[in-house]
């Protein structure tokens, strides 16, 4: 495994192999890899020649009052892991890298990014989709891969790929999750123990809405109370939504017909997690 | 030559082209040919294997009271004078194929588009980026075609390829003028034959700009007066703007030390022309 830190190598690199015919996956990543990532750099392997995996906390994509100081970081271990996991180049570079002097250019995708996350976090998707654009250019993979965990952002960036015309293919990868359902997140470390014991409550509420859907609920609105007092159950936890959405527009809908997002954002005092579920009729 | 009317198609033919190792020039152009994008074909001609030429009028950059509707074309003509002049494929795609339903994404390049004629033309330049970017895409041009006269659009392409990391190179090809100095413009075809007769101060005015800097004269503000007493000789003429500002940043500059942009747009009747030279002490 090698690790690059210059678009210009990276290029270099991509280039060389593309004349090959290798195929590149690319798994853009913030780094502080858990379980969730492997199984990610897994399928990119099995399906490329050549893997890539950008390490690349992204300023533009952190509000003001976010925590793009404090996000974990250990770049020794993540490269141990992704050498372990068969990553053939990490890629590294740093912000003034990414954003020179004078850097002036943003990509922002509108109308899905008005809800959900999007409502919350001002310029979030139009720095996610930025960043992502500018990784596709560097990396020129012939496929990315994203996972469901962060669904607005997979649907921020499969329209972009449509809208733009870009090259390359999204495959996105389910979600892994902890022992007790625990969707895994770099962010969980931040969680202390009374905390982390409660968390669950977020994957058992998507489940206490799964299994009102089998029973016959239709309304979006009653399906959202009754995820916002499962939730509720876990004292530590605050929600900043709890949504029934259209899968593709992430617009409000009325009621469930053929199946629908439910998303979550719930804040256990600093730390925002996030979780989500299609649910299915 | 071949006209390809779908994004499909077109990738389809760049990628067999790019398998058997041909270079790509692109020149992007929104139709009604005349000797000034003939004289971009020639150099994209003679650099690369094959030269794409594009013809589409981009609604999206266009603001509600500008000429959209009424905009020159003449597809028929367009196509005889590319084929004589050895363009390998025009792509001519529909509105609907360029921007299909739920189409949401724009790329937008920040500060340089305040000055001039963004100042003037809201949205114009996130049009022109995002056309722009999906043209890169879709054709995936080793080098791509612009013509100086419309210097501010030269540089958000310039500013956008080095922010978004695209791989391709920008040419930039020197104005082509009429034989009394008037820049070539597909809207020249609006003007009376007074206001055509008048027209021609745009482009004196330029001269007598490089004239009073060879006589020492530095002060951008007395330029630029200078340069709009020039022009209101012709009665026809309402100056929109007559600017000096940095090459670069497109920022007003107070004096002209090495070198500055001048740039003008001057309506005639509805009818609206711009130019611009380089003042070079």
């Amino acid at each position: 495994m090698i690790v690059i830190s210059t678009v210009y190598d990276l290029k270099k690199y991509v280039i060389d192999k593309r004349i090959k015919g290798a195929t590149i996956g690319l798994f853009p990543t913030m780094g502080y890899l858990h379980e969730g990532h492997i199984s990610l750099i897994n399928r990119s392997v099995e399906e490329n020649d050549v893997t890539i995996m950008s390490i690349f906390v992204n300023p533009t994509q952190f509000g003001p009052n976010e925590d793009f100081d404090k996000y974990p970081r250990d770049f020794a271990n993540d490269c141990k892991l992704a050498e372990n996991a068969e990553v053939d180049v990490v890629f590294a570079p740093n912000v003034t890298e990414m954003y020179p002097n004078n850097y002036n250019t943003y990509v922002d995708v509108q109308n899905i990014t008005q809800f959900l996350c999007g409502a919350r976090r001002e310029g979030h998707f139009k720095g996610v989709a930025t960043v992502v654009c500018k990784l596709f250019n560097i990396c020129m993979p012939h496929r990315a891969y994203f996972c469901q965990k962060d669904y607005q952002q997979v649907q921020v960036v499969k329209r972009m790929v449509l809208d733009l015309n870009m090259n390359l293919d999204i495959v996105v990868c389910p979600t892994i999750r902890e022992s007790d359902g625990l969707a895994m997140s770099s962010r969980n470390v931040y969680l202390s123990s009374d905390e982390r014991a409660q968390a669950v409550v977020l994957s058992q509420s998507l489940m206490v809405a799964q299994k009102l859907v089998d029973a016959g609920e239709r309304s979006a609105k009653v399906l959202a109370m009754k995820v916002e007092q499962e939730i509720k159950k876990a004292t530590l936890a605050n929600i900043e939504y709890a949504e029934i959405v259209d899968c593709e527009l992430l617009n409000r809908i009325e009621s469930v017909d053929t199946k629908a997002l439910l998303a979550l954002a719930v804040k256990f005092g600093n730390t925002r997690l996030i979780d989500n579920s299609i649910l299915e009729v």
